[in-house]
């Protein structure tokens, strides 16, 4: 049976060579047979596989430069039935791409407004007076500016191949080690990997109220990769945190976390796929 | 003196908005004149007072529904030297601003990614296939529609106002409380407020090392009422923590915490405006 993982569209994204890289493992390490389907959106990528349209889908969890994916930590939380299979850590590396011939001639540059954030330095110092255009994907941008001279588009190297618009400058990020945490998404529940992810609120102004959940995890010596809160939405104020750990937790210790919290969602234990030697051009 | 505060403009952004109501609380309170000075990012408004060039800016720290405003905070971290003279928090009424006569001729709608945010779900629901397109204020988006019949912008309704724009359904946002902290911020230390925002980098890999700073504030019974993390940006997995208290902290207790933290940086001792009363049409 051939697998089908949803992805943010259209071809050229990140998302799109997460998934690639993934369906390159899938068919080297198992055998198994995959199917890409660009998604308009992350929520409708999310909502693909739990709506059953699609069995997997490529998400971005989290890029160095610019932190947390909201609308992926959101959506997780509302959905309440999918779980992490597998992660994968994917290099980013923004290049400007333009049919203009230099810097100078550009007038306007369009991107995702990550991608236009991961580069903000390079473009205050290059292209001061730029104006700078968002856009829902890198690639929508490579759409964007089509035969204009005047224009840029800020994406992977690889959109340049795909939409033949030449490279004017590469590797603009602002910070070297740029790359994006994905996970990729399921209903198959998972208990058996090396790391784990949760979410739970609390209750609002109660002094100590996240120490003492803090608290489960360090007695136990499990360390937190990351923890990062989210609002309710009912009210300001009130909080939800999402919190990754190396290892995994007992049900003993789930059962005493559940004394300081109100909810605790749970989206499974899964591993890190090794990448760096799955090419995709 | 005539006092200037730079706001993220163009006239019309709930930015604006804010600083409106704070310039009419100076004039109320304190006969204190005060001129605004629009910018074209949030980055740039915050720069503005780093340089001199404004005596104070009005930012977004967080939403009650799409929670952090990164770039607030990355700024401030990176500025290290601003502080926080006072906060006020603003209801954000999104509106849909459109020539067309009815919501079946809307195939495009514009915003701030923050806006759409606010509003997908009433989008997914009344408007399941209309295109959005993210710009870079709500009020680029009103001046984008322009005559066009099909397209739609969301936005303050003070915006309807100012660019002549019918409105075509009111209150869109998915949550009712929906409102915005803003930040005054200038170059003046404060130190004599009721709430305090400071942050801190913390050793990467530490199992506990959370923990321990929070345990110097429940020790004390300081309430948070907020903690968000935001990447250094150095390399995934090291974070900097972002943190609102109710209260002051003793020279004593940020001594404690810098046993734990790899710097820390405070951004001031602030109290809430209450603007309620302050109509701003």
């Amino acid at each position: 049976m051939t697998i089908s993982i949803a992805h943010l569209g259209p071809k050229g994204t990140n998302a799109e060579t997460a998934a690639l890289a993934y369906a390159k493992w899938l068919w080297q390490e198992k055998g198994q047979e995959s199917v890409l389907c660009p998604c308009p959106s992350i929520a409708q990528t999310l909502q693909a596989v739990a709506k059953g349209e699609t069995e997997l889908a490529m998400v971005p969890v989290e890029n160095s430069t610019e932190g947390g994916v909201a609308i992926t930590l959101d959506t997780l939380w509302e959905l309440d039935k999918l779980q992490i299979q597998q992660e994968l850590v994917l290099p980013i590396s923004n290049t400007l791409l333009s049919h203009g011939k230099s810097l100078q001639e550009i007038k306007t540059i369009y991107s995702h407004p990550q991608a236009l954030a991961q580069c903000q330095k390079w473009l205050e110092l290059r292209l001061p007076s730029v104006q700078l255009i968002p856009t829902n994907s890198t690639t929508e941008a490579v759409q964007q500016i089509s035969q204009n001279l005047n224009a840029g588009a800020i994406a992977a190297p690889r959109a340049s191949k795909l939409y033949n618009v030449p490279i004017l400058a590469e590797n603009i990020n602002d910070y070297p080690d740029n790359c994006t945490r994905f996970w990729v998404v399921g209903l198959t529940p998972t208990t058996e990997g090396d790391r784990m992810s949760l979410a739970y609120s609390i209750p609002a102004n109660l002094p100590g109220a996240l120490m003492k959940t803090l608290q489960v995890f360090a007695q136990r010596n499990i360390n937190l990769s990351r923890i990062e809160s989210r609002p309710t939405k009912r009210s300001l104020g009130e909080y939800l945190f999402f919190i990754d750990l190396e290892g995994r937790m007992t049900q003993e210790a789930l059962s005493e976390l559940s004394n300081y919290t109100e909810v605790v969602k749970t989206f499974g234990s899964y591993s890190i796929l090794p990448i760096q030697g799955i090419a995709i051009d």
